[in-house]
């Protein structure tokens, strides 16, 4: 039984991800089937669909371009050329693929809730939470079959498997530094000529940007956060992979009988969160409310999304302990078996506590993220300061931010040495993969945020009166909590894959003797000091790109809606229907125009420190950890302080300090404003950067020993 | 000659830095000369004297208190007990020295600074650079001086210059975290109450607040600035003083003569820095200007200071080529002489580009930070997005503010590692010494400004007309580049004594056995990586206990204010003088109490870090570089986001926009305010936090052996 597993453990990984996708396709009928609503429902679907179309087309076009350049450089690349480049090729494709799908099933999905809400609330919540399925076990499906077969294609190449987590880098930064150049450009666009110029509503149809706006919500928070995460988990995997081959299992184990058990383990434990993730996904069963109020059906369904994911990860867990105790022999201590690890425990029980390590510090910078950002003390001093001014306002939120960062980096701070303790750099990969093994069901609940938002949208603009708003609004309540702890789950898990990849550069640089596993890469080499340096600045450097890039990229948008305001007669007065789909590709060229210098930045960066004179391999691993320590904090930051100012905001909106439309309001609504290049562009845009980085540092490691050579 | 300078090092020392108080107090007698106005300007002047001598008496209580236990703390450390208990009440005694007497001589000349300008421009400028230059000399003077006979007294004893130091950073940490808490604390809570609340202009006499904010000019400006600098300029001398105690000349040079060369050159450069800045002084002579308009005087009395600056250092850099051609023989490379130096340089040329290397960085952080933050193209978009309100100006601000951080970087990168090959570690230290050297000429320009500002104040509260004013302006425009400058070099100074106690921190750890300089500091350790994560994260908490303390000592403010307003007959109509006393004490005492949680956590932090089981004196060493790196990067994005938001402001009332009173300038003052609290309190704090752990690192390495040993 244990030799089956662990021999044909890819290929074991090849049916579940298969059944994975299988899943999605059965979730994907179930929508299609629903009804799509009446003629006016639907034609503001296809608008939306038509939008979101035009911007992955525009998006792709590039990728595509930057793939073939990117393709060429790998393929030139001493030794490891071929494989690299395959597995490149694979992995952007699978993820591009991954990242379609997730936006299209999201747009079919936002009209049908809207239309179901008009009947049924469990319907239309069942429709939304089956939109939201689709995208999370179409990104664990995809990412686990790509690498298993990157794996069986290339077994004797680790850096098959490397160019295949470079491919979802690349989408994830198309999808997540672009996607969210992208939103704000068009959301801040829109407004300006919409409500500040023209004196319409936010949502009307009349405005040339509204759908550039409504595809931007999508873009968002379904593919910008779907390749963020999905590049999170392939990360997870490839980096246990590259840790877990490096292990000589047989050594303490002379009977083992299979080789390779710490690579392979790697598709078992995947295996093991698709299988728990499926499972998971039955127990969220919203049931018809009958007479209850919507809010008491709200907060049923919300317990219906925690008990998925609750359910998911007690299985999950289970799954992993008998995956372990099946596979690896016991009576042996993880320092025996394992060089770097240091535990007397036994080897099973420390690998498996490296996971849960990485599975609670998730939960913990959730919990913080959801404290700081939901209506509790903090949100209220920020509502409270609204009441001198816009800048008390702001001072407050940049307070609460910066000191939200401090319980997150505690509890990586402490995740990195106790998995370190438990199964040395393996236990770190194994911590990050711990956090993001179910990930299927815990992309299920974030994708489904937006879906009700995006169908709330579409009821307003369709005009399907009063009651389905509210039962939309209370749909999208359910989403709110779930997608806070969401964000702040991306980061964590940015960072603990970002740490993967640190360890995986260590150890490969160990590999190709450039740096000795011993020696190890010293601190008072001013080299070294310097790179953590430039890497800090990197950060900040490329957080003041994304908030500029929004400016720039909303002018744009400003510039073609007032064009065809002026131009195209019957805009102004709802007769002619405005140009959408120009709109949407202006925003994307924009955002694709001005996210070429973080990319290029970020790719590049790596490489010069690398060969630099007077830097190198060393300083390189300095900057590493310098992007990675600023970015994480600074994500969080971002995160937290535009979280914060957004449901301060609500708050006063719910009545506080004068309510909607009073000073404290006016001045909440600037906080917001504030906040949200800052969440949604700038921060988000540090988590894809941060995992790229270590990736472009380890692919270049074999262009740095023959330099050096 | 050479064996005379080498051997009497610390008595020359000791009688220049006399000569240098000396100095200070032939201006402190001219100052004191002249008319100190007319009644109303010397009651105004009284009042605020005697709100300053409240202050520093409440800060010097605690001050005293927080002494006595550190030093009781530092008598009971293993070994290095006495000394270091020595030096450090030495150290306080004279920094406090230096604070008060900058302090109250600022205040005794704004007054006389105010009447002059009735008569004459030059004498104007004349009473407030020499009020400045009276700071200038007196914190240099008083810096060497103590260091010097501490030398004298504990020659073998290392830790009693440290001990020193530490309590010139035990003043900064009261004077400026504690200070800056202060002047914002009272200038928003008198905004609050007099200007929104009572409805009266700023700068009112009827403002019980009003001279707790007059006296905040002086306590960041000057106290705090001048503390600041006086700590790096000690860190630099005592950093070079203990890594040029580590360098064995006569091993290369057996016939030198002398022994302790690298520690004596620490006093003979600063005697070269304070000689060349005297001489410096009298290059600053502001011509009457008969005819000219008060723009022209202003400029010519902008290049009058810049001379002086400019004369110092070439002086100064001609002395410091002598004293090394003089007492280094040439012939050997500095890598022959110093074991971890590189270049194959002659060891004089070596120290002395090493030293040169400190310089230019002060000169291009001090570039970079005019550029971001005077009337250039970055503060133009700020102004130019306050026309669509106050959440585009924020955004606008703080992209700015992030991107500022790039050249800064770079240059302090370039400079670490350029100095590390020049000199090894000493190199480091040498470059901090190099910015600093001058510090008696650059501080002079600095604490000009804010006198300058102070006597605007006074000549508007007084009413002596408007021609007055308008002269005053002029002066204060004269001061604004150079504060602009001034502030970057602050920050860059502060970063460079970090990186120098980082240097210390390493060779002391070697040199007790803690750590081995060839094996270093492992960054593969998890333990050094979590050091530097939590590092990054103490500045970011310590940032926004700067920010939100800042609402919270506001408050007090405003209840004494109010209070005052309502319960003392007269206020609110003028005809009774306010109880400004306890406006000051109130807002002082508000300070103290909110430095209590950043001043423990500094403290602390390091010494927990480096005793907790799992991290230790390697994981310190990451916390250092974690907080030097993302201290220095914030310290720089807060004040230039602060400034450039502050000259956006000005700007606009120029003229532009719609000037003063438009829609735009409304946003603008919102910028504004929020990067108050941004550039003056907690941007400025972080500059003497991260020199402060680096010192409590050190100070602490005999209590690290004694619990490994």
């Amino acid at each position: 039984m244990s030799a089956f597993l662990v021999e044909n453990a890819p290929v074991i990984a090849v049916a579940v991800s298969l059944l994975s996708l299988v899943f999605s396709f059965y979730l994907i009928r179930y929508i299609l089937r629903q009804d799509p609503g009446n003629e006016e429902v639907q034609q503001l679907s296809r608008s939306i669909q038509e939008g979101a179309r035009t911007f992955m087309g525009r998006e792709f076009q590039y990728l595509a371009l930057f793939g073939v350049v990117v393709a060429v450089l790998l393929f030139l690349m001493p030794k490891t050329g071929l494989p690299t480049t395959v597995g490149f090729v694979v992995g952007t494709i699978a993820s591009g693929l991954a990242g379609w799908i997730g936006m299209w099933i999201a747009t079919k999905s936002n009209g049908r809730t809207a239309h179901a809400a008009q009947h049924s609330f469990s319907k239309a919540l069942n429709i939304a939470y089956s939109g939201g399925a689709t995208m999370g076990f179409t990104v664990v499906g995809m990412g686990l079959l790509g690498l298993s077969l990157v794996y069986l294609g290339f077994p004797e190449h680790s850096h098959a498997w490397l160019g295949y987590a470079f491919g979802s880098s690349a989408v994830a930064l198309f999808l997540r530094v672009g996607g969210g150049i992208y939103t704000k450009s068009a959301d801040v666009g829109a407004d300006v000529v919409g409500k500040v110029e023209a004196g319409i509503p936010e949502d009307d149809p009349r405005n040339p940007g509204v759908i550039a706006d409504n595809v931007g919500d999508n873009v968002g928070d379904v593919a910008g956060m779907g390749s963020d995460l999905y590049e999170s988990y392939v990360s997870a995997i490839a980096a246990t992979m590259f840790l877990g081959k490096e292990i000589d299992f047989t050594s303490t184990f002379p009977n083992l009988g299979y080789e390779e058990l710490g690579l392979k383990l790697a598709f078992l434990l995947g295996v093991a969160g698709i299988l728990a993730s499926i499972i998971g996904y039955f127990f969220v069963s919203a049931e018809e409310g009958g007479d209850v109020s919507y809010e008491q059906q709200a907060a049923n369904a919300r317990s219906a999304l925690n008990r998925g994911t609750t359910v998911a990860n007690v299985l999950a867990g289970g799954l992993i302990i008998g995956v372990i105790v099946l596979v690896i022999p016991g009576g042996a201590s993880a320092a025996e078996v394992i060089s770097d690890a240091q535990a007397g425990l036994d080897v099973r029980w420390a690998l498996f506590l490296a996971m849960l390590t990485g599975l609670v510090t998730g939960v913990i910078i959730g919990k913080a993220t959801e404290y700081y950002t939901s209506e509790n003390s903090p949100v209220k001093s920020i509502a409270s300061a609204a009441q001198t001014g816009a800048a008390t306002t702001i001072i407050e939120g940049l307070g609460t931010g910066l000191l939200s960062t401090v319980v997150p980096a505690l509890a990586v701070g402490a995740a990195t040495i106790f998995a370190f303790y438990l199964g040395g750099l393996f236990g770190i990969a194994l911590a990050s993969l711990g956090m993001l093994v179910t990930l299927g069901v815990v992309l299920s609940t974030d994708a489904y945020g937006p879906i009700t938002d995006n169908a709330q949208g579409i009821s307003e603009m369709a005009g399907l009166g009063t009651a389905v708003r509210e039962r939309c609004e209370a749909l999208d309540s359910v989403g709110n909590t779930t997608a806070a702890i969401g964000k702040g789950f991306a980061i964590g898990s940015a960072a603990l894959a970002a740490l993967a990849w640190l360890a995986t550069y260590f150890s490969e640089a160990a590999a190709q003797n450039l740096l000795s596993l011993e020696a190890g890469v010293n601190l008072m080499n001013p080299a070294v000091l310097v790179g953590i340096l430039l890497g800090a600045m990197i950060t900040f450097y490329l957080a003041s790109i994304g908030i500029h890039a929004i400016s720039r990229g909303a002018a744009s948008v400003v510039t073609e809606v007032r064009r065809q305001f002026d131009e195209i007669e019957g805009v102004r007065s709802g007769d002619t229907t405005p140009d959408y789909t120009t709109c949407v590709d202006i925003a994307t060229s924009a955002a694709l125009r001005e996210m070429m210098i973080p990319g290029i930045v970020v790719l590049v960066a790596p490489v010069l420190v690398g060969v630099l004179p007077g830097l190198g391999v060393e300083a390189l691993a300095g900057l590493l950890t310098g992007v990675l320590v600023t970015g994480f904090l600074t994500a969080i930051f971002m995160s937290n302080a535009g979280g914060a100012w957004d449901n301060a905001k609500k708050y006063i909106e719910s009545g506080v300090h004068g309510g909607k439309g009073g000073k404290a309001h006016a001045a909440s609504v600037v906080g917001d404003t504030v906040g949200d290049p800052l969440k949604d562009t700038a921060g988000p845009s540090l988590n894809v950067l941060i995992k790229l980085m270590g990736k472009v540092a380890v692919i270049f490691l074999p262009l740095f020993a023959y330099l050096v050579g």
